[in-house]
């Protein structure tokens, strides 16, 4: 493990999810990381692309690690979804809106002008549901009907974060858990 | 009507839509919008932030018409709201993926950042919810249900146009767009 690394690419990844990614400037990711000024294109020689490209694969892996956790604590899958985007509301309240969907902005910034970053993104959402998807499968939802639930879900969290962000209160998505599960329980194999 | 001016806004709402608030800059804006290099400071002089406000203004006026006239086209708004969406999902392959989700790059990258561009954004999701939810309470869907369920067809719809945008396809869209429709029909009264 190399820290200065890692410290450059949890700095772009807070900053990322916070205001997206052509807000963020190698100098602010270099100030909040605290790295030495050459370090920057010394790790990431390609620049701020590669970097970027490097934060959404690190979040890809710890968002669905933290989905595959938080859906592990309950055997019913729906009960499993409704807690776990509860606590995305409550998580977004104590970042005080700067945090929650850390791909949203950046997927729609690059989605048609970073070959390298949509493709990152892409990635990152289809292995998201793919984590929703095995949990809806193991307990008895066809698969072809697992993957529409799992893109469903997937679709539902993204749009509630995003209201529940820009009406700096957590109550949206919790709103949204609450029919979303309903429908999940409605489509019950 | 001031031509000029209407142009630049349309630039800019057009290069938001695409790429988000950040990445678009005061040069690019006025080479699409062909308006003469004096004019933007002249109709927006408090620069960027007042001219991506008056955008999102227009493009919240814009999406709330055009909502209220596609569920118009439908008695049931089940199935007002399913062909609404399916439409969405061309327009986002007919635009090859710059547009669609005209409010969530910038709602996301200003959501703590600008608190006038933040209330703009606040109000817009606010009005296209008020428009679902009329259209349901208009069919006996009851005002609290009816509130509810248009925050959630406004999330549905948000993600959903997050993934196709990314994925490069409507597909996903459509798809998030048929559980949508299962779930207001099992909600319906």
């Amino acid at each position: 493990m190399n820290t200065t690394r890692d410290q450059i690419i949890q700095a772009t990844r807070s900053l990322v999810e916070k205001q997206g990614y052509h807000a963020t400037g190698m100098n602010e990711i270099l100030r909040l990381s605290g790295a030495p000024k050459g370090s920057l294109y010394y790790y990431f020689p390609d620049g701020k692309e590669e970097l970027a490209q490097e934060a959404i694969s690190q979040t890809t892996k710890e968002v669905v690690g933290r989905i595959r956790a938080n859906l592990a604590l309950f055997d019913d899958p729906v009960e499993a979804i409704q807690v776990f985007v509860s606590r995305i509301a409550d998580h977004i309240e104590l970042s005080q809106f700067s945090s929650g969907g850390p791909l949203t902005a950046v997927a729609m910034e690059t989605a048609t002008s970073s070959e390298r970053l949509n493709r990152a993104c892409r990635e990152a959402f289809a292995a998201i549901q793919c984590a929703f998807a095995e949990k809806l499968a193991a307990n008895g939802y066809a698969p072809e009907s697992a993957a529409q639930l799992a893109l469903f879900i997937t679709a539902a969290i993204e749009g509630g974060t995003l209201l529940s962000r820009t009406a700096h209160s957590g109550d949206p998505l919790r709103r949204v858990a609450e029919v979303l599960a309903l429908a999940l329980r409605s489509a019950r194999p």
